[in-house]
């Protein structure tokens, strides 16, 4: 039995996994559900306590690429296995979000929007793509599509992951030692890295002081990779030129928080990759049919790494 | 004798020719010139009066890809050729340029920026590249770079032109019956159209009213091609979302005109695809030797089609 926990949308995805999966059964919350009976959940970030009492448990699948929520909850026993989305329909809409950004800064929309407040007319000087560094951290599904549109509109684009990768027209570079270099050499740093022990708080002050005068930053990994006060300190200063934020450390952005009035902050409330249902569903019943062979789903997250 | 009159960078031009036609007397303004032996002149918009003069002038080459305020002229005799740019760099340039408009509106950045004044976070339902109905006006060197970078981002392109064109993943229409279905069929209109005297006043208040409720527009080809109080009444009456205009009738927009300050309209000045001078000089030295041998350069105007 499939159970089903959703915020939103609960038809739509019920109806998806019976086309895909006619043979199993499928319960929606809030309908009764026998727990007993359930050995798949289907699931984003249900309340505390959710997961006890599933003694058949085998697999939660997340609705979502970051699973860095779910990990950290004591009621997910740690022999369940969580499986991720990866791509299904999410690496394109990525993709846009960080060009949106790159071509922001790139070429100078936000100092055209201050002149346009200004009644100015005043070109800057052409800034072409291949005379501008990105470098995407993160290489997974999502980052390689990042990083390989990226290039082959003509940016300088490095890419950055733990393992060493190989993307066509990339710079590809691995392992905590190679960073700070990355840093340095960056016009453009764009992070959708996941939330893990690792990489939490990766972004910290020093390490965004690497970034050269006037760099721009976009997040659209997990808000804690950056150290929020370091980089407002850093744009105050004058030496980095703006950031576009997608996350950030609680959700949602409080309406005090002063991050929404920063002159040099594009603020976006968690929408760079949005949850598409049916490839969502498709990826999921790929992986339940593998499980129930003994095989493994892609997107089966490894425990030891938190991804 | 080559005679260059540019409003900037003299020197860059003087060199560049120099190094590509070492064998052609080039001469910059404001040195002294013997008009009597000018054959070549390279310029963008010299003051009323300029082309009196040179009696052995062979052909004009257009420091930009659009000839209009050249072709405009009474003291430009029309036995002179008149050259202008194609691609050259500008391209990739004027991609990048629409793809952020295209990017802006799709994923509601500009519904964002408004929640991000009023601290509000307020996701906006996904909208896909695919449902994404792109239409681009002009299927030139430029246009044809657009149309073609947007299907391959997934957008649903169409293209308009004069006379029939084809583009792999781009449905093509041309001539002036096939305009009106094809607004009405368009989520975000990108003109790249050149300003002739059959597309001056093209989009005019009645072909506007033809886009659906809630589509945009991006113009950067020419100014003259909408009627811009057309555009601002839609725009105000909520019929059109939004557009982003880098061309007007009259440049630079003057302080106290009013589009500066419309919420609904991004201003940028007349910068969505710089001259760059290597490639621009690289491509004129083709022309001139092309000429030199009785051909035809690229980019030779055709001064019954005004383009
Ligand atoms: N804002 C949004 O709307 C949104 C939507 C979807 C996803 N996301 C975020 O995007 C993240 C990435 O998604 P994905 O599907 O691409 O994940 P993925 O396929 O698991 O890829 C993760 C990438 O990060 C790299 N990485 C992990 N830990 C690292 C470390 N310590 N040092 C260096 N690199 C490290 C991995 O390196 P290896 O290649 O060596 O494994 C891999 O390249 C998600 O975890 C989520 O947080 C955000
Ligand atoms: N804002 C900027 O920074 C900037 C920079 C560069 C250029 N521009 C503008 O962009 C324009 C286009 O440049 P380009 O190099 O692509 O020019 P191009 O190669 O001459 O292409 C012009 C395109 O417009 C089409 N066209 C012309 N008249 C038409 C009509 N009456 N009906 C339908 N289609 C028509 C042509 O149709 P056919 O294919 O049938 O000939 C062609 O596809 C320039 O003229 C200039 O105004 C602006």
């Amino acid at each position: 039995m499939l159970y089903l926990y959703t915020a939103s949308d609960a038809e739509r995805w019920s109806d998806a996994f019976r086309l895909q999966l006619p043979d199993l059964d499928v319960v929606a919350w809030p309908a009764p559900v026998d727990a007993a009976q359930v050995r798949y959940i289907v699931t984003w970030n249900p309340p505390e306590g959710f997961f006890d009492g599933f003694p058949k448990l085998e697999a939660v699948f997340a609705q979502g690429a970051g699973i860095d929520k779910l990990l950290a909850r004591p009621d997910l026993a740690p022999n369940v296995r969580v499986v991720r989305l990866t791509d299904a329909g999410m690496s394109a809409q990525m993709v846009e979000y960080a060009l949106f950004g790159v071509l922001r800064f790139q070429r100078d929309f936000d100092v055209y929007a201050t002149q346009q407040a200004n009644s100015t007319w005043e070109p800057q000087p052409p800034r072409l793509a291949e005379a501008t560094r990105v470098s995407v951290l993160g290489l997974g599904a999502i980052g390689a599509a990042v990083a390989s549109t990226l290039a082959g509109l003509g940016y300088r684009v490095s890419g950055w992951s733990r393992s060493p990768r190989e993307l066509p027209g990339v710079r590809c570079v691995y392992g905590p030692t190679a960073l700070d270099a990355l840093l340095a050499d960056t016009d453009i740093l764009v992070s959708v890295l996941p939330s893990t022990p690792d990489t939490r708080g990766l972004l910290d002050r020093e390490r965004l002081a690497l970034l050269p005068d006037g760099a721009a930053l976009i997040n659209a990994g997990r808000g804690d990779l950056i150290d929020l006060s370091a980089l407002v300190e850093l744009l105050d200063a004058g030496h980095l030129r703006g950031a576009q934020l997608d996350v950030f450390p609680a959700e949602p952005l409080g309406t005090d928080d002063p991050l929404w009035r920063h002159p040099k902050l594009l603020v976006t409330p968690h929408i760079a990759a949005a949850t598409l249902i049916e490839p969502s569903v498709k990826q999921m019943a790929d992986g339940i049919r593998l499980l129930q062979v003994g095989g493994e789903p892609a997107g089966l997250v490894e425990r030891r790494h938190a991804y």
